[in-house]
């Protein structure tokens, strides 16, 4: 099912898509490794195994069974240690397992076991297998419901089979999304997991609850500091995309301009705005303190670097900023130059994980994302429910339901609940929908200055930030108190 | 669709379904009437209402909607004051509105708005009209966590639609299946319920958290307790009927002594025995301190009065001790001696609320039962998971779940909860599975020596002995304060 780009998607689809597509980008590193630093990498050790769960927890008439996959690490683990719960998002779990060093970094110290659980319709944790994606009848389990309860169930198999794990304290992890899930794993089924690390987890980014325009406003602040000119530059270039793709002359100058793997036809234009948009997005989310190899292999501080090239003051020609933006993007997508030419379509369609993240943005997920082009680099864009829910109704035959995941997950009001972490950082976008003030004093907000998306969730790096150092550390302590007060 | 009795239903079905089976019988009487102790009564005045639900909160492909009916009463509710919101159970919602007299008896006090919100697949609140029980397809809506989103969304909208009620604290109520729900929204919904009185709700009735004999032991301790050998010719009763029913004449006998509307055949011997063994359950339950009518219309101290017709001694014959039972019986199903007969059948075939409530212990409701004979005075009978999951597969197509409840809703380890009193009378049986003893400062467990089945919810009375007079004092107390603590 090819998910088509048009301008309504632009404000609505593709930028509550930036998580999903992170790891359908991520797709073609080398998994079972993972990196320390750049330079420095070291294989991680876990068994892979499956689980066979319920494909339906809410009815019963659906009473098949599918095999949900899990990475278990227990090479640290003391009896009754306690267990490190991933709690999968939109993806692969191996690359989660990969890129969440900070579970591995402190396993041996914990005496910790760690898993890492499978979303459902991801990776290969597919419930109607191949075919999962292919009708609205197979996708309708698709669902954060489900999946927590996926987890929940799987937890406490775990703690019943596995010898001395019996009254192991569970905590769960989670970045992005898989924080969302964290959190409410801990909210929804305390009795499971006796706290948990909501890293990067935009719980609040929903329907009524934030302004729709704080994303965007965010990421043009990380473009705004991180050059002179920078976000002013962006701003001005969908102004000089216009001018330039009036004309076919103009379109295949921006074709070569970018190295496009194909060349731009004028229906392309709004997709190439979109993908530009994304890319943005996507290097404020990345806009990691070291080289690193997240989204894409980049440098460290990328925005800094797109931002040397595009420092224009007012009087730059079109082209000329236009040359700016291709430079600024090939940092992104072509840090090592490896890549022959840039492939738009590519990022802009599909991976299985982008597939099921629509369905999910389609469905529950439903987070509004707006654009003024004042207080963002972006062209306008206003959100609008209807638009939206006739692209879904197109795509899958649903409908989004705007207020549910706030029914469903307590929206603002979550200060009854208990033990959980939420981390965000000042330079993530996705910080616009997270808990930045903690609600009391098990519900714990941590702000790291100079973090992007879930930094503190990576390995230890010598280029971390000072403030990143002190986050992981309160978070291992605040998570050791939860354990130690479970075990008494 | 008819539900047949069987030996295995007997232990499986029967006695779990002796909440439904209360509803029931109860439809006979008038709604829209409350019985405030027997001689007295008062008319209740709301407005019926109904939302348009969601069929299916956690998917998204079926995008229907259906009247879920609810009642309003706003007498003497003052703008920001509380809701009491009654999440009703396995029946007509207008019965547990009318039998729910606590709210009514402090409604002014607390300047109370009370809500009596109809359970789907109950009453009136059919997701799919006259259809809905009519195949697997359309009964796969009918669970628990369904209803807990109804109530939900519709405590949401209230507050958001009626003016003034934008900051009401609102309290969950229910008694018995409508005390676990009650419980569970506030758990699982504490954004949306400030707390919850969970009167006789027996939320760890299910598999593996307590014993599966205890129920019927404390139906034979009320028996034992209420007339000299009152229990013990009970057990003796079951060896009579077989002795007496192994005969034609005997069978003829027994009918005409107990005044069956259809004679017993040999094969409906079973189910008479599972009709006489709920129907002590049944009296178990409603052992009321005052004349009431609640599952029939019956003396005060009904056990007691019950026990006076079976105070033989071990040399009585089987003919003997069976008109004793037969009187027994009779005070239950014709006290008031306008019965032209008994009719075992309808008591035993389910009325809507009952073939909905098989469903619920089919699916997610399972509820282990067993008897040994020995410390209690039923026949022995163990609890079969697979002969159970076979009768529900032949009944509707499903098969149990038996540890779902437990995980969807914490099991036995619930204390990281807030604010939820659990009251359990000492006579009921149903206290088996109920939280006895406080967990917390806030999930508070409140024992009524003197209580059958929800006491504390009923209108009270001239009659009501001190402990349960003393259990809504400390029930009001608590509801107050939780009150006062989301109003600062």
């Amino acid at each position: 099912m090819a998910v088509r780009v048009t301008p309504v998607r632009l404000a609505a689809l593709l930028v509550t898509m930036s998580c999903a597509r992170a790891l359908a980008l991520q797709r073609n590193h080398i998994l079972g490794r993972a990196t320390r630093g750049f330079s420095e990498s070291k294989r991680v050790y876990y068994r892979t195994l499956y689980f066979d769960q319920q494909i339906d927890h809410f009815g019963f008439l659906e009473n098949g069974l599918f095999k949900q996959r899990y990475l278990l690490s227990d090479q640290h683990w003391r009896q009754n240690g306690p267990i490190l719960f991933y709690t999968g998002n939109e993806g692969d779990i191996t690359w989660f397992c990969n890129n969440t060093g900070f579970t591995w970094d402190v396993a041996e110290e914990m005496g910790a076991m760690l898993v890492f659980a499978e979303h459902r319709y991801y990776g290969e944790s597919l419930p109607f297998g191949e075919e999962s994606y292919s009708n609205a009848k197979y996708l309708n389990y698709l669902t954060s419901e489900q999946a927590l309860a996926d987890f929940a169930v799987l937890i406490k198999s775990l703690k019943a089979s596995v010898t001395g794990a019996q009254n192991s304290p569970v905590i769960a992890v989670g970045g992005s999304y898989g924080g969302m899930l964290a959190a409410w794993l801990r909210m929804k089924y305390p009795s499971v997991v006796t706290g948990a690390l909501a890293a990067s987890a935009p719980i609040w980014q929903f329907t009524d609850m934030v302004p729709c325009g704080d994303f965007y406003k965010i990421v043009t602040q990380d473009f705004a500091k991180s050059g002179i000119n920078c976000s002013k530059s962006i701003r001005r270039s969908w102004m000089a995309i216009s001018n330039v793709s009036s004309t076919g002359e103009g379109l295949q100058w921006l074709s070569e301009e970018f190295g496009l793997c194909a060349p731009l036809k004028p229906q392309d234009v709004d997709d190439f705005r979109a993908w530009l948009q994304e890319t943005w997005v996507n290097l404020a989310m990345v806009d990691y303190p070291y080289e690193a190899n997240f989204l894409q292999h980049l440098p460290r501080w990328p925005v800094k670097v797109v931002c040397t090239h595009l420092q224009f003051d007012s009087g730059v020609t079109d082209r000329q900023l236009l040359h700016g933006v291709s430079q600024a993007v090939k940092v992104y997508y072509n840090y090592t130059g490896s890549a022959v030419c840039l492939n738009m379509s590519e990022t802009a369609t599909g991976s299985l994980g982008t597939r099921g993240w629509y369905y999910q943005a389609c469905t529950e997920m439903v987070m509004p994302m707006c654009t003024d082009g004042i207080q963002d680099m972006f062209e306008p864009q206003s959100w609008s429910l209807q638009a939206f829910s006739d692209e879904c109704y197109g795509l899958f035959g649903v409908r989004p339901r705007e207020h549910w995941a706030s029914m469903a997950y307590g929206g603002k009001k979550i200060n009854s609940h208990s033990n959980i972490i939420f981390s965000n950082g000042d330079l993530d976008p996705w910080k616009s929908g997270g808990v930045t003030k903690s609600l009391s004093d098990s519900l714990v907000a941590i702000v790291i200055p100079d973090g992007a998306h879930h930094l503190d969730l990576r390995y230890s790096n010598e280029h971390d930030p000072q403030s990143v150092i002190q986050a992981r550390a309160l978070e291992l302590q605040h998570i050791k108190q939860w354990i130690k007060q479970e075990q008494v």
